[in-house]
């Protein structure tokens, strides 16, 4: 049988998660998360690429369009000001599904314009940490 | 086994899934995706409510409040508009998960505002009818 | 012969045309502008629904579709605000001809946007209760 | 001697006064806040009426204007978004004396606007449920 | 009998109305437009005026104001520009209806603002061609 | 018994009242306003400061603090434009009820911004007069 | 003696003045205007040109620089769109007195942005057909 | 014979005039130009007053409304941000006329805003410390 | 040989070319710079036309599209406010390349919006008098 | 050997420093503040103004002008209001070194714009009392 | 002889270029596009950098300045969010020509603004690969 | 005696000071300006790192909060645009000041807006290259 491949990819300061403001994150560090999804979805390979370099993320998109069914991008502080990685997302094909793991309408003004979201194929955000496992059963169903 | 209960409340035009603009919402009228929904998840008793109306949203949003364990919302195009639904939301304990079947970033810029999100537990957009679906997977999470 | 059939759907507070304000919205009850109407054009059989609730209206619209050949749409108060409203005239195929009795550009600035207008067939404003006829002809030569 | 008629019309999630979020709003349910007015007003008759449904209450303030001769309202969330509402306050003759409940300076930039306002006689914001009792003082000195 | 007059009014670009982009404006030249209201509206006497100069729009407008008893006036872009266009219909006494061919709110959004609209009598908006027609109904109807 | 005092602070503009305008703002110079206060309300000690200085409103409010159980304050024109007058509502501990004669919704849109408001007890605005009646009365009920 | 030559500048619409609206412009003919202004300035030679038209007053504007000491320039409706305009008053050195008769302040809010006014060496407003003579006794004093 | 009454008012910063940028403000002191206004009309009794407290040129807009027959103001800084002042021009029914001495239209964008010119009689902008005496030729005409 | 046959038209302003300002245009007057563009492709019958009035630039386009295999276009200050240019740029299949002689993007804030852009094959801006001969081989490109 | 003259400059309800919370501002009364600034800085001999009147302020700054070396100031909430502030310390030569307590940025969105820094010499917040010495250090470097 | 040096930059996504979206950007891989410029331009040495990554391309900018006599920059979505790219071709001497391969103004809103335009030489956008060409052609111009 | 550590990160086009710009931002280059701090303040040990990519800057601020007391930081054009580098800083507990060389409200009006200021302690701006000494200062007494 041949595994769906998944490619997460996060953005800037998540790597930073269950390290630090884990009342706001969770104290469970990505590695745990990436490994709770690997067991839920044992079908599945998962990718992972964590970069705090907008551009590095862009490569890593490029990248992931040969080589994945699926992207799982929480694109973190840049969701709301780059106009690069919308087009980064936009160039390829693979499905990407966005994840926030917090409520950006709950929080400051400058958190409510999200660039990214009308190139993915669609969003979860509020949903915690949660919000990865919804997106991947996201492209999961997507490419079923 | 006591089941969990979980309400899905669809806005305004929503009674016209499956009926008008297939191409855009899909063939499947909300009933059937609705069965499809209990068919995949037994051990929930779902309720369901349509409305054009926005004070009727507002009144189930209430009842709701005592009755269920969470609550699905698509608000439709009242996200855009409605206070007196931000605070509906704001005003009830129970978890609400918004849904938009479309991604409302990629559509008129009166879409990209959304007054409702902030109140919600988190939003699912974009992932077409799939987005039901992973909405009850968030609230189940939420509430295991 | 087969009668064409137009409905005509008012909105907030128009129910009080010929009852209040005379000066701006003249002395005619609007059943009366619905008799003239059918005097003037006895080809047509005239539908007419009148409303204060915003989901009413989404309702009357949505059955307008199967049974009206048009709709001479007043959306009142509900043109500056309704994306609800916008999308189900979007939603169904029937033409909608916008009504507005006075001349909107030329009152407070919260009149100047039209959320409504844009899903229409078109819109006459300004010309007082003559708008509904001038809609009445644009739709008969629509579905000439 | 003919007592003074007053009419209360509270907009949406006001039936839930008394009941949800006491830090806010107070614990006494709505019912008690009109005997308590009874109780001070000897000479008013007061009418109630509370809907979440924005038609609804133009509705009741179209029907109102004949048979009471002063309306409290509170417009509730419908204060920021609602022309119709503030069409209907202009379109009748009886006093108005609008009341919200907290203040709205202090609370989401979204409450700064306040569409209904301009068409009332007045506006009393920020004293709590007293915000009634001062509104229908309003309404007797004007009516005085 | 003594003839009503009516003057027809076109702007910038509308020369080449039935020549190019026949998909959005029609195939019909203007001329062929005018022929037809001459036929349909005996009892009128039609003047024909275009100009892509902005001034002598203004100059026809002036000029219009002793000869004609109403003004069916087309102002294409300048529809969204002109303040110079808006003081000379404010400046005349003469009826002016606007008519724009297209939906300019289903357009642009440099196309939502209409500076003119507001000194118009009225304006007719999306039905095509067929708007001059309205426009003309509605001219007779105010010099009724 | 002692008496409860609340200082009535007057900001620009406001020393003509009674000699100018009187159809905007009544005959009663505001010193017979007073009286008529001290009349109606026995059990309070009034203090009275007008003056057109931003800053002597600052040094009020600052010297109230200590002095007063309560303040009435119509800030004028200040309203809309004094961030420094804010900070002195929201530096002192005694409730301060704001006032506006008029209805500032139903004027300039310059006046349709408050950035006192936010910092203050509550707000009577639009009941001309009557106005500092109420905020009297709104100042008791806190302070009782 | 070499008399100083100042040309007199009207844009869209001041061939009306006189003629229309008085109650707003006065009932003197410009020319009239004129003639006082050439009793009132006997040592200055007057130059006199209206036009509809943006360009032609573009035009004029150029063929003035050579031939005059000073321009008084009343843009009209063209003050507040015009960049060409802006352009050709700052491409010639002779010094440009803008006028308005009213006031623009005090009229509707699309009248409050001067795009001119920055390029000119002064402007005087709302003095009515008087601005006329204060902008020639401005160039005067800037040509002594 | 009775001489014409005009009050000058000079607002903030406007003490300085002379003493410091002479390049932009020219070098006389503004005693002088009071002076040179006297010679140049001996007519009128000048008065005088400069402060750079807001509040007190509100009280010398009172004061001077029963004594003087005409103002000159120069609100300085506070044109483009006092709404107070506004209201005080508005308040008197003495003529006022506004000047600025630099052209506020062609420095920085604060500037661009005029709270105070939409009450004043008319506005000379630009024109350096002419302006002054334009002004009064202006009061002049308008008390002739 | 049949020639390539491209017209160049200037707008506002632009016939000062080489006379004024010429630190920032140039020495060069016009005509001179055909010359030289002549001289530079041999291939090429230029035709000039130059109008201050934006009708006739609009008239000069519509009759350059028969008659041309390209447009160079400097529409001058109606680059900013005209939507008419921009309708009748987009009514035409010859492509228009766009020049800006001066970089707009370091001028004032109301050069940053070009309304004609949109509509043009494309824009040269900031490069002075060079830029009609790079627009030119813009063009022969397109036309190869 | 001849002292540094500094003068410290406090705007509105920075008279209750110390006084009033504490928690926000620190326990110090403004008094304590100079008198470790005096330890700190033997070498200056400060000067001390406090006032809640925006123009003794600026009365203060031009007093400040001949007699100090540099200005340490904190405009208070007029910050963010006060072009007449702007100019006054553009007008002066002496070094003026602005100071926020708290973190504007960090505060109300109407706390963001600040209309004074642009004309001082630098500006230190954020920082609490200690901006104060911050600010005089800087003083000190400017005139070393 | 020595040849000119000009460095062609790309920033992000445009390593993409001829591989995907070719209806958009074309079916030529980029370094086709160098050679073919190789073979035009014999006289010029080329450089080539391309990065996703917005501070590699400021470190390239810095690097060129010293050692290329022109810079080709395409910024690609930075050129809408970027200050800190806007701020390195400010910094350096060599002249840069910008390019955009599409009109940015005929594309989503977002692109209408470019924060890099303003500190480059000049702008060439919307010729496609052509665009290359004709800035290589601006930079030969200048530094002629 | 254990050293306090203090980490100074330098943003985009930061290594060039002293190489470029002298007039804006002196001829000293960074190295000699921390030489200067290190003699300034013997009992800091500096660190120092410069990065023109944003996600570097991110991961220095990452590592220095395990290894620094305080943190000195100037993110030049990033501070008007990044919100990750808002998070950045307010994902780490070590104090960070902000430092702008020059005064950036004095400069354009994309500077006005800083995005990363409310995350720092605080912020010291437009004293030229003096600012980092004050920072170090500030982070000495929060530290104390």
């Amino acid at each position: 049988m041949v595994k769906m491949k998944i490619n997460i990819i996060n953005g800037p300061n998540l790597n930073l998660l269950g390290i630090r403001e884990p009342e706001k994150y969770g104290k469970m560090p990505f590695e745990a998360c990436i490994d709770s999804l690997q067991i839920r979805f044992p079908e599945v390979a998962f990718g992972y690429f964590q970069s705090n370099v907008e551009g590095e993320l862009i490569n890593e998109l490029h990248r992931s369009a040969g080589l994945f069914d699926g992207i799982v991008f929480n694109p973190g502080g840049y969701s709301h000001t780059s106009v690069a990685l919308h087009d980064a997302v936009a160039a390829i094909k693979t499905p990407v599904a966005e994840v926030h793991i917090t409520n950006v309408f709950a929080r400051e003004e400058f958190r409510h314009k999200d660039l990214i979201s009308g190139a993915c194929a669609g969003t979860v955000s509020g949903f915690g940490m949660d919000g990865y496992r919804l997106a991947v059963e996201a492209i999961l169903e997507i490419q079923k």
